[in-house]
């Protein structure tokens, strides 16, 4: 996070590690697991975790689990500089008082997904709720993460919305998620607002080109169960041997992305820790069902 | 609601009002506005009000607030039996604890949208979610409209998964409201289960086509701004100049879906009540503005 003279700052850079949330059988957290698994994240050499993100099946805990999740995490000794927590909700006071939560922990980074219910939404709509939660919020510690993820969202962020909140809330407006999985949208993200926050592809499949656009980083999925290296191909990004690297972490991704990504994930880390709580997932997410774990298990043993 | 001896008992017929939230400039909800509002749709003639779905921008709302608008209501003598409240949520934990809410104050039908912020989501995970709430919920006086809204929720409730849930609960899935604005779709579900439960299609525009199919009646928006007139349509459905009232009905449906639809119909109460209070919407929706308001009223005015 050291600042070079006469270079933006970047807050955030490198893998973030977009965590899985392990749960009992009956969907309960499990923050023992939870916080080892985190832990394991960054002394793979993650930078930082995003805690309850889409990953982390935040929008199927209520307001209050969410809460109780991240504190349970701080409690483990997960440092709060090491965390961006999703606080995004459909109702911007949901938003608001999740991400007060965060800020009175020590959380500064939030991921913050854009009010996801009402459909077609203005930019001048969106806009009008970013700008609602800022100001409710009113606290100078904290910094925005947007999270472009219209696959899931429905609302999509248009470059125009980004600017215009950038301009209006320079200190607040930290960097962006794109989850898009559409590289020219990534790509113009990169190189039209790299320079003045730290803009985050949701996949470690851009992280070559994406630095090579303005990106800071990545955060990825994936490094659930691949954090080591993808971490290396971070590391080895101006290396002869990067685009090896981005080839061989691209073909674990793309064994994933045949399933249903969370359960997928889950499923690997319940056969490969030999903990099967890791199978465990919240409706309406179902785990993967014999057949394809060994499908699974099978297809990475080869790579 | 009383029944025909060797006919299925309807629980809810007749036209409902998908009732608007009247809110304060700063968002907060207008109560003693709401109450006078649906006690006058209630005199109206509509046989319940909708509170707190799509139109009465329940996703705006945090878990506390629209706990708060439904005592609110019932403190201002609103009649728990008038009422079918809206609390299906992305999380299944807020769908258990509004609907019990509802149920501990004598409101016992609920809307209820299928989780929906991951998707595509599977019959199985959805008959989960489901099954999972009426069974965290236990109590026999439920019972659940299923809400088919795709355009908004993202998730589709297929004629199938709607016939499981029916077969495993039959007691508390007691109908639905589809508004996917598709009638092929509202037909297959009339044909298909207006035998057993109450299909109503979220549109008086498909009123008389729905009950011929088998609909119950029907869930309008518009009824917040025509209700005389659609209940008109309901009671004169046999008479010879029904198809002339519900041609009369869609063209002023067909007005207000020029525009986003919530702005518009608070923009005409604000211009037919004098109360500019209700042209106040919540982010991400925005008023209509004074020239889109202006077109508006000129072209309801020659209808």
């Amino acid at each position: 996070m050291a600042q070079v003279a006469g270079e933006r700052r970047r807050l955030t850079s490198g893998v973030l590690a977009a965590s899985l949330t392990p749960m009992m059988s009956d969907g309960a957290a499990h923050l023992d697991l939870l916080a080892e698994h985190c832990r394991s994240l960054l002394d793979l050499g993650c930078s930082s975790i995003v805690l309850l993100g889409t990953t982390g099946e935040a929008n199927s805990f209520t307001i209050l689990e969410r809460r109780t999740i991240l504190e349970g995490l701080l409690n483990r000794g997960i440092g709060a500089d090491r965390l961006v927590v999703g606080t995004g909700c459909c109702a911007v006071g949901d938003t608001v008082s999740l991400t007060k939560h965060a800020l009175a922990r020590g959380v500064h980074r939030v991921l913050m997904l854009p009010p996801f219910y009402y459909k077609p939404a203005s930019d001048d709509g969106l806009f009008a709720a970013f700008a609602q939660t800022i100001e409710a919020i009113a606290d100078d510690r904290l910094r925005i993460y947007l999270y472009l993820i219209p696959q899931l969202s429905g609302v999509a962020l248009s470059p125009d919305l980004v600017g215009r909140l950038v301009e209006a809330y320079p200190l607040q407006i930290a960097g962006l998620k794109d989850s898009s999985g559409n590289w020219q949208q990534t790509q113009v993200l990169c190189e039209r607002f790299g320079e003045r926050i730290d803009v985050l592809p949701g996949s470690e499949a851009f992280l070559l080109r994406g630095l090579a656009a303005g990106a800071s980083g990545c955060i990825s999925a994936t490094a659930n169960v691949n954090a080591k290296r993808i971490v290396e191909l971070y590391k080895s990004r101006e290396a002869q041997h990067a685009s090896e690297l981005q080839t061989s972490v691209n073909a674990v991704r793309a064994e994933f992305e045949k399933y249903p990504v969370i359960p997928a994930l889950k499923a690997y880390l319940a056969s490969h820790s030999g903990d099967s709580t890791w199978s465990n997932v919240r409706a309406p997410l179902v785990p993967l069902d014999s057949a394809e774990r060994a499908h699974l298990d099978s297809a990475l043993a080869k790579l």
